[in-house]
């Protein structure tokens, strides 16, 4: 079902020097499948990361918030799927902070040295028993080449599992960024995805990191939506391990920098559209460009519009050049003196609408032609300035109903 | 499909004094359809009306606004369906001006004394010359008891007329209320719904009618929401014939303008349901309703929040009690300082999470029970005030996928 992603092969993920990774079968939901990854660090790992703005954030992004707070010094990630931890309450903190305590137990470190991350159903008690048995068996089958099997092992109605890597040059030194991320629904993140993991072997400055996660994130985790639903467990976490042996990274302005932070925001975006590429029912992605806003917030707006509405999405999925529904989106989005005879509206490269109206030229077999391709771009030119900004996002199908109408059966 | 939606009776739909409809088949868009409706009335008749926030309001939309400031002496209302004349440009100001001054030169008034109304396909020119033609066979056509008939004219993917009349008593006197309304898909007004008309032979003071129309739209058409789409074409207009003999009303605080304005409200809160009932593949009815807030806007910022949520709506669809999804949906909501431990949830009368995590006595079978009705009600008490609201909406089907994906062929 996917659009156009395809399982990256094991030897195109490369190991990151300093990160090591083990996954088991804790049977936290279910019987037979990979539902626990811990994700050991060395010494000296810098750490930044950014999570779901929802209120009912979950019990685990409550506690990696107080832990990187409490000194970032972190030594290890822990990964459930299968059960959110989220909307437990009070008892669902306790669960989160047991885990992280056999975590530090066992690597004769601290619990704040341990970020805990869980993804699954909403409102359920976290088995932590089963965790905290599940620990030791990861543990013992940790190794540095487990990229692989970790985004198999985080998936939930994803279909595929998402990981890349980029490799380059800094000082002579070859240097890694490999990432994983999953999600397939409840996804419109406000400030990062259901779960996206990044590590770079480069060295990077402690005090840059929390402001890199944020950039990154907002380049791509926070430019994607599927349903809208901005997730309880959104998490986004980027480590640098420093292990390549090239030269700490103080600050962004150099041309070696440069390298690495596009190469980071490669990654992420990669994973990031990975995500709305297996979007839930998803048969096509659809690039939503806005242009001439006044701002870049304005142009967001605009563009979450239309990714969001019911009624766009599914004429995508019928490859029905209803376009005039893009018009309304537009028109609510929330722009109070937004002038609708300024208005041009493209279709890849079809011209359809202009000043608020149809396009004298545009005919429907062209409309038609760019629908049913799985892969288009919605322009939209508001004609207010000079801002610009996109999101990515899929159709609406059939099998998005059939998902979640059935996703805990 | 439609939610305990039933066709009201044509003799269950009563005649309102001054006020007179005429129906025919204009062509519009389909054949063999009656798609054209004209309501004449009466010289005296007030009318008071609210329309779409949607910026790429359509061209009647616009005509609407001004030819209410121009005098607001309204002698004829003019109902297309088949073609929305929205996302028209210029052009579609001008069609929509000809049918006005069609319709103008029959009645022998000026076209600012008519109020043109679309409804169907946006960005779609309006074919203007088959609705001049329709007018003389709709207005030769017209009585006072056509609200039936009338009522199937308007509609577009509803599967069923929405109309409903109350009879109530005053100086002795009957009084008569009678409306109708149309929409099942881009409806989440924003003012009004895609088409709403009531009328009362009750007489009212003209400078009474505007806010009138805003107080029943508020308490009715925008409270409902289907899929979030708020439409171009938005129209909500309330009638005042003044010829059931009764006292003009012009101020509502004696015990008759209460009784009225009580009646007025019944009728636009059964028309706003009744199109939520008839939503797009609407299987379940649902009230949302949310306490406990410090304003009626974060109720109600809340409510929409889980009332747009496809996964909470899928759910509902599903009858899965998967409830951690509204948690989540309350979560994103907006509320920047909302405290989730505060959060109670109950579905009907089953509790179902207290501060902010599962109830110990929630029982799935409880939450399950309640899921398979096809009317529920979702509270929510926020517990950080005393202000309440609702919004009503419905669950989102398969059948609506199939409906938008249809919809134009």
């Amino acid at each position: 079902m996917a659009v156009h992603l395809h399982v990256t092969r094991p030897e195109d993920l490369h190991a990151v020097a300093g990160v090591s990774i083990g996954v088991t079968e804790a049977g936290v939901r279910k019987a037979n499948r990979k539902d626990l990854t811990v994700i050991t660090l060395e010494p000296g790992a810098v750490v930044g990361a950014v999570f779901t703005q929802n209120r009912f954030c979950a019990a685990p992004v409550q506690l990696c918030k107080q832990h990187l707070a409490a000194g970032n010094d972190i030594r290890a990630l822990v990964i459930n799927t299968g059960v959110a931890n989220a909307g437990t309450g009070e008892a669902g903190l306790q669960h989160a902070f047991a885990v992280c305590q056999a975590a530090a137990g066992l690597l004769n470190v601290k619990p704040e040295h341990i970020l805990p991350f869980s993804t699954g159903v909403i409102m359920e008690p976290l088995p932590v028993q089963r965790i905290v048995d599940g620990l030791p068996k990861a543990l013992a089958a940790s190794t540095s080449d487990n990229w692989t099997l970790a985004s198999q092992a985080i998936m939930t109605t994803d279909t595929l599992p998402k990981a890349t890597s980029r490799q380059i040059s800094i000082d002579g030194k070859t240097v890694t960024i490999t990432g994983m991320s999953k999600g397939a629904g409840m996804i419109r993140p406000n400030m990062a995805t259901m779960l996206g993991f990044m590590a770079t072997d480069a060295a990077i400055a402690p005090g840059l990191m929390k402001a890199l996660a944020h950039e990154l994130a907002e380049a791509s985790f926070n430019r994607i939506t599927i349903d809208g639903d901005t997730s309880t467990n959104d998490s986004f976490v980027v480590i640098a391990s420093g292990k390549a042996g090239t030269t700490e990274i103080s600050h962004w302005d150099s041309d070696s920098a440069r390298l690495l932070k596009q190469a980071l925001l490669d990654v992420a975006r990669w994973l990031a559209q990975a995500i709305v590429r297996d979007g839930e029912g998803a048969t096509k992605f659809i690039t939503v460009s806005i242009e001439g806003g006044r701002d870049t917030a304005e142009c967001r707006q605009v563009a979450y519009a239309i990714a969001h509405s019911p009624l766009v999405k599914t004429a995508f999925f019928a490859s029905d050049p209803n376009l005039g529904r893009i018009l309304a989106a537009v028109g609510y989005a929330g722009i109070a003196d937004l002038e609708q005879s300024l208005i041009e509206l493209y279709l890849d490269d079809v011209h359809v609408a202009t000043r608020g109206g149809r396009h004298p030229d545009y005919r429907e077999e062209d409309g038609q032609r760019v629908m049913k391709q799985d892969e288009i771009t919605v322009r939209v030119l508001l004609g207010r300035g000079q801002a610009q900004d996109q999101v990515w996002t899929c159709d609406l199908s059939h099998e998005y109903v059939t998902i979640n109408a059935d996703y805990r059966s």
